[in-house]
């Protein structure tokens, strides 16, 4: 099956027809749908399937026991309304990539997997990368138990009605220990590889990043009959700290954004009682990142200081820094930039602000990415694309690493 | 039964424990308790109760017939998380000045009745006085059958579901032709009366007031990979904007406020797509209001237009200035503060910038509102009171003001 075949038949699942968006999110419908699919992948190219103890998929060619395995993959749910790309991109291309190789006629000299990791994006229990957190030991099962999605759903009871065994989950130290290398693929969600002019890049670190609660409390009250001094008005303070998390984080060369917001009561004539925002920040750096975030909370404060509004801020998550195996980023960059690769690429190496499964178990083994261009650098959104000549593109820069790690 | 028994009997009704703030919206159960206990209220003092085609309850004292009755009443529904008072506080009034009035051995000479509108808050279907504005004509059948709630229950079915015949629904002039003069009192929602001293005061008109939809739309994208540069956040928009309406509205001596909000696709780590903002405005006059309400516009639109935001503004209601029947009110000046009156009290006429059933009436009968004094001023909130010397001053002066219209 080619890989626009493949392709193709992802392409309905999970699609809202309202919004031209995807919603596939983790143990529901869709979401089932598409591991149906990546079992049929599995299936159809005589591939050990299996599902590990959180929920992960997983292909494998040869031993799975032998050790030093080399890994791909990716996650195929996806952000409220998001694009096709971001996720089912690397797992579509890890099937072409071995597909490409049979062709080539290759011989693995290791054990070969592709992996479908499970909640990546944490649209529905708020936390992303569960899947790989579980699995490196990062989210331990008591966290994981507490989870719960928009209607109160407990990530347990929804993998259980999905047909998975909730009891099982947790550190599966094993599994990681069989794994030499992962190499996820994924299309960039910025834009430096159409600002560079390549189709393919290799990932040099993830920046830190966090999620950022802000509770501002101030005094329900009538909107037509409270006069403005008598107001607590939550809203004009969350107001004050949007445009405060803009300046910044331009000011820093960050990136911040107030994208959530839960407001009660939340009526057209009622002044807010609560106006909860999340904020998201980003840089480059960890101490650029502190900067940032103080920046906004100390505006945040001396607006609600000053106004008579209440302000609790919780960092809800936190990821430092992960730099990519150094080594293995080399031998990525020798594979595909030297003579030795089909696609003889010049490949820029890039940081990004998204987390990744690729990420989280950078912790623990050997990871890098790849990047293929995205030309409007549009993400988590259904204007995400990428060319179907920069994918195949993609697919073989992926079949040449793998080639080059697996097969020597 | 006495006014502090009545009161006991509906306080646990609709009261939600977590936020101690009253859910009693237009045709659910709390709505279906409250009317039970009115209907209670009517049978306890032998008046005659009738459901009317908009499904507001009537008590009727003497022969709904005769013509040039004098009415009285409110409502019993709630804004979303509301107060004990706003409502509720007009109808136990109402029974309570009849029970009053009795005692006095007064001799009606014109029909009374006791009305309890429905969906005087607008909290369900969006639009509030819905049971007032059908009577009064001022919403179509259609328009009303075109409403719908969160859930997308359509009006009629809710009535349906509550035991109501939605087939009924429509204008009543017969019903209005029959009435003299329409007197609501309500808890004062401003500090007013707190400021003055006064347990009790009159109304002199309402301000006219609106509301706005403001759909801001942008690009959504990957909050943590897009480059500030590259962004259409929409979030901003609406943030300068809700700090343009504070501005505008303190200059004007008016009231602006953005208390409801919906983001799409609302996730921490997606920068949205659509900021929907509604605003709520009012004002001492027409002219001040449409300064205020232009203002904000044009400040909004300025910084849409330079950072690649469209932006739709929709008047989604209007309510021109209220002017109570001069008539009528000079008449409950002459009953409150002359010789004549039980209270002899000094009462205060004034404005106020909520919308209510007493306005929406006034296009076709005499009506009048008489307030209560609220200490803190605040409304649409569990922290709403008023002092119970103040409820029972409010009592008698509905009484007096009842015995002047309907006894001599």
């Amino acid at each position: 099956m080619t890989f626009h075949s493949m392709w193709a038949e992802l392409l309905p699942i999970g699609r809202s027809s309202a919004s031209g968006g995807y919603r596939r999110y983790a143990w529901t419908a869709a979401d089932a749908d598409c591991r149906a699919w990546f079992t049929q992948q599995a299936e159809d190219r005589g591939l050990v399937y299996e599902v590990d103890r959180n929920g992960n998929q997983w292909a494998w060619l040869g031993d799975p026991a032998a050790g030093d395995a080399v890994v791909t993959g990716s996650h195929l749910d996806s952000v409220p309304d998001g694009g096709a790309f971001d996720g089912p991109l690397g797992v579509v291309s890890s099937f072409a990539a071995l597909d490409e190789l049979r062709g080539r006629n290759v011989q693995f000299t290791k054990p070969l997997a592709i992996v479908n990791f499970g909640d990546e994006e944490g649209a529905r229990f708020g936390l992303a990368c569960v899947g790989s957190r579980l699995t490196a030991g990062q989210l331990t099962v008591e966290q994981a138990h507490r989870l719960t999605d928009g209607d109160g759903v407990s990530l347990p009871r929804a993998m259980e009605a999905a047909g998975y065994d909730p009891d099982a989950i947790g550190p599966d130290p094993e599994r990681l220990d069989r794994i030499g290398a992962f190499v996820e693929l994924h299309v960039e969600q910025g834009r430096a590889l159409d600002l560079s002019g390549d189709p393919v890049g290799i990932a040099s670190a993830i920046w830190p990043h966090g999620r950022w609660r802000y509770d501002f409390r101030g005094e329900a009250n009538h909107a037509g009959t409270t006069r403005l001094v008598d107001r607590r008005d939550p809203m004009l303070c969350y107001a004050e700290t949007v445009l405060a998390a803009r300046r910044e984080a331009q000011f820093a060369g960050a990136v911040a954004t107030f994208g959530k917001i839960s407001v009660e009561p939340n009526g057209v004539n009622a002044i807010p009682s609560l106006v909860r925002g999340w904020l998201d920040s980003r840089a480059a750096d960890q101490e650029t990142l502190d900067t940032v975030v103080a920046g906004i909370e100390k505006a945040a404060r001396e607006y609600a200081d000053a106004h008579g509004i209440d302000l609790d801020v919780v960092r809800e998550s936190f990821t430092p820094v992960v730099e990519f195996d150094h080594a293995l980023r080399d031998e990525l960059g020798d594979i595909l930039g030297g003579a030795g690769g089909d696609t003889a690429l010049k490949v820029p190496v890039l940081g990004t602000g998204a987390g990744h499964d690729a990420g989280i178990l950078s912790g623990r083994i050997p990871t890098a990415m790849l990047f293929v261009r995205n030309p409007t650098g549009v993400s988590h959104s259904p204007a995400e694309s990428a060319a179907e000549d920069d994918c195949l593109a993609g697919v073989r820069a992926l079949a040449d690493v793998l080639e080059g790690l697996a097969c020597r």
